[in-house]
């Protein structure tokens, strides 16, 4: 997505090899213009699929997720990282271990809204070591739901994370696709 | 508003006098059509003050505020309950306790965008004692910006939140005013 990598090129930062900065339009400041457009184009994408429900994680994949559910016309479902004391009923839950922040979360769905064989998305705002997309893997299949894509804003293409993923078979779309991040800016795998 | 009225009627769920379960429309489940409309109703409403940021608390205010945002053509802002080690620069923090989580939490900004002088219209899911938007109010005011508005989708009127936030003389729109709660149904003010 053309707008997408314009964004990462001038308002990301790379600040090292590893850590891709985009504070500014994503996931703390959030560019809602551009996350309209990024919902637009999965929904494009993933349209004749006969996705029931989009599926996320909070708080930084809600924005993109969001506009991706509403151009769908399907509900969304967010996956949290706290429950609540009013959070109760039928709860599916897994571990995973946050690579940005180094600690470790549990993800929480209420069984209700993930319904024996309906078909998911999954959007997320990245894409890295693909442990948050495992956590959703894993809850879609506790949950005997059917995921049917994947969906990632900002992919590093450089991690570990698209190479798990692309064994499972699930259709992918990532919308920037970073193969490199260096003092020579920002490269793009296409 | 009447769409979101229904949804808190015919959805929602009075758990007791005090607690209003909306986890199948708003919070953990979103309704995205009924956000896009829940931020067409804030954006027209504060169309006229020049509003320049929209401002919101993770995680169950982004899908509203992000919508609104969409709508002003403005940056949504999204104050964070917890930091990364990748959060760094010049950070607005404010402690805040959380009436349904029975917690206490730190809500952080970067400076850089909370912009001195800028106009900013604070967005949230839940109005009930007031705590949350008392520190949007408070890290608004370090930041030197001006709050020009405050934008509730669920009002529980019958908590302190509301006379709180009047005694501010700030411009406030509550979609949804819950008057009472209780085994007969859920009343609105209006």
């Amino acid at each position: 997505m053309k707008e997408l990598k314009e964004a990462i090129r001038t308002r990301g930062k790379a600040i090292n090899k590893d850590i891709l900065l985009v504070d500014s339009f994503l996931n703390h400041q959030v560019d809602p213009m551009l996350m309209h457009g990024v919902g637009e184009a999965f929904a494009d994408h993933f349209k004749d699929m006969n996705v029931e429900r989009v599926l996320t994680i909070e708080s930084s994949g809600i924005a993109p997720a969001a506009f991706t559910a509403y151009k769908l016309g399907v509900p969304l479902v967010i996956m949290k990282k706290q429950t609540s004391k009013i959070m109760t009923g039928n709860l599916i839950q897994t571990g995973v271990r946050s690579f940005t922040k180094g600690t470790e979360y549990q993800l929480t769905v209420k069984r209700d809204f993930l319904p024996e064989n309906s078909r998911v998305l999954f959007i997320d705002d990245f894409l890295a070591s693909g442990e948050a997309a495992f956590g959703a893997i894993n809850l879609v299949r506790e949950a005997k739901a059917e995921l049917c894509g994947i969906g990632i804003v900002v992919e590093k293409s450089f991690q570990s994370g698209r190479g798990r993923l692309d064994e499972l078979g699930i259709p992918i779309l990532s919308l920037a696709r970073v193969k490199s991040m260096g003092p020579d800016g920002i490269e793009f795998m296409e």
